[in-house]
């Protein structure tokens, strides 16, 4: 179990700033709304010839010339480069155009580099930034909700292979984390959805009063209400650097936050990269394991319901493509990194606000592919 | 200054074993004849289902299947990777064939891989391990003598780019380190003079004593006698495992390690890949530096000699490659990972057993290049 802090108030006027401790890797997460135009917010950072925003064409229009102004105050030369968008270019060609770039520019190793965007474009430059002449600094700068909530925080980084996702990476924590709620204004609806995903994900796995929380407050979210937004973001962080604080590797503990996702990435690699987003594959994942917790004897089938319906109110799907059947499901979630010895291993909720990791037998989980699978 | 231990007696009837302190990433080198085929060497390494050797077609043929039998003693699964041979094939796509074949054969994130090979092997195999999954457990397994001596130990990993020598990659500590004496006996010759090279540059950089010795027993080295070759692996591996656990991410001290490396990379870099082995480069590059730190007065002349006539001795290049001039030399040597600003850094020799990171005004470049060029 986690110790978690109690939850703060939300915060809408004022940013506000939570730590996350990995002895002398220990970083902040700046949360609040327009932090990002604001030099101030970089003043801390590693001093540097050279900033290089790493970012996405659409991210980069809206937001590219507000942050390079911020960062212009700090570092003589801002460049930026623009990576192809979606999690189908998650990928070593994608990756490898942020080494040319920096090559070419003659960046040496201490430049900071900025991944503007969202999970993709952070995860991407992530790795780019420990590989890069084997490691420079790096700061998240995340603009959709699933990036502001989970992947932005915790120093996971990887592109994936085609057969599997996030497969090649490394554990690799960022120096700053900046959280710009205004950020979300301009998040497509099915954006904010994946990204409500992930807000969902922390009730089941950590916090019992959060999960009723959300389930209060989901059309809220849905709508954009500032107050829950910020609140949900603040929550989720806290929730997260209390969890990756505790096993930054993920020898243990950490795989909670894998709750739903060894179903979607089986989604994910099945149908193909970006054919769903991430965030709705793990919703319907969620849901998925927690019909797998209840034929479990965990949770009662009540629980299930509530997630489904959950899931649904915030604009996500909660039933399962066939594939190419269940031997397909099947291999696909032996290559998850959290089976070992070829054997499947789930995140399963043992009561609402708790979560492990088990080893299930096959014949549950061929129950609940069953019942969910179109 | 790194405090040396003082030098061990030669060893080569009973395997040494060194410590190298990286808390609790610290590690033991192995050192003797017959040390791979003894499966208590491998004794004390994680617990996995599987095994993967990664090597090449040469060396797996001459002491894959010794070492395979080793680890069945311990894995129930002993996988071999081959890879395409030389420093021109350490580029991704090669590592993607250790990725490729790792997530074909299910290897979870306990599997343990084995670099059986030299320098190219076990940068490319350590970055592999860095980066599958974020992170597996290696072994360095060197089988030439610059691997020995030099790359397999310190958790430096990488490949290569078209701009850069090493560009990409992890600082990743292995679990331990066996050299066995006995692989150098199949060893080419030019292969041999290029571990030399290496093995040539403890002296100058960190012990006076040391380089006397090479001095003395340089004709023995080149003929392979066994108690050279014990003391010489020996003694280098002890420096270099006092240098990088005093810095193991090389922020200060550990980049005297780079002795000659910055013109050598340039002469890698600027012939193509694999023209020159690594260590050819290397050589050459120490005669520059060392005539680039008697230029600013810091050893006299006769220091310079002495290097070169070692050098030449040892079976190495002392003279070096026009290039497209001058221009092509300091734009290649500007990428250098020491480089800072565009400011190009050299480690040179302050006294003999001593040398630092200094920025070298370009006209005194420009003299040493003059000097060395055809």
């Amino acid at each position: 179990m986690v110790s978690l802090p109690s939850s703060a108030s939300a915060t809408i006027d004022a940013p506000s700033r939570l730590s996350i401790e990995f002895g002398d890797r220990s970083y902040d997460i700046l949360i609040g709304r327009g932090v990002l135009s604001d030099a101030a917010a970089w003043q801390a950072l590693p001093r540097a010839e050279c900033a290089v925003i790493v970012s996405n064409a659409v991210v980069a229009g809206l937001y590219g010339a507000a942050l390079q102004g911020a960062l212009a105050a700090h570092y003589r030369r801002v460049l930026t480069v623009e990576l192809p968008d979606g999690e189908a270019h998650k990928d070593w060609p994608t990756l490898n155009l942020i080494f040319d770039r920096l090559l070419a520019e003659g960046c040496d190793r201490k430049t900071v580099l900025f991944a503007l965007g969202g999970g993709v474009v952070g995860d991407i430059t992530g790795f780019a930034a420990a590989a890069y002449m084997r490691g420079v600094p790096f700061v998240q700068v995340p603009t959709t909700l699933l990036a502001q909530v989970d992947s932005s925080v915790g120093g996971k980084t990887a592109i994936n292979h085609p057969r599997g996702k996030n497969m090649i990476g490394a554990f690799y924590q960022p120096r700053l984390v900046v959280c710009d709620l205004a950020t979300l204004d301009t998040l497509p609806a099915r954006e904010l959805s994946a990204g409500l995903a992930e807000v969902i994900k922390y009730g089941p796995i950590a916090d019992a009063d959060f999960f009723e929380w959300t389930e209060r407050h989901v059309d809220g979210l849905c709508a954009r209400d500032p107050a829950a937004i910020a609140h949900a973001v603040q929550r989720s962080c806290e929730i997260k650097a209390a969890v990756v604080a505790a096993d930054e590797r993920e020898a243990d503990v950490r795989a909670i936050l894998n709750f739903g996702h060894t179903f979607g990435h089986a989604i994910e690699a099945g149908l193909g990269y970006g054919e769903w987003l991430h965030g709705e594959a793990v919703a319907c994942g969620m849901v998925m394991a927690s019909d797998l917790s209840a034929r479990l004897g965990l949770v009662p089938r009540t629980f299930v319901d509530r997630m489904s319906a959950l899931c649904e109110r915030a604009g996500l799907p909660v039933r399962a493509p066939r594939l190419d059947g269940p031997e397909q499901w099947l291999d696909l979630m032996r290559l998850d990194k959290k089976a070992q010895g070829g054997e499947i291993r789930f995140v399963v909720i043992e009561q609402i606000g708790r979560a492990a990791l088990r080893a299930v037998p096959q014949t549950l989980v061929r129950e609940t592919l069953a019942a969910f699978c179109e």
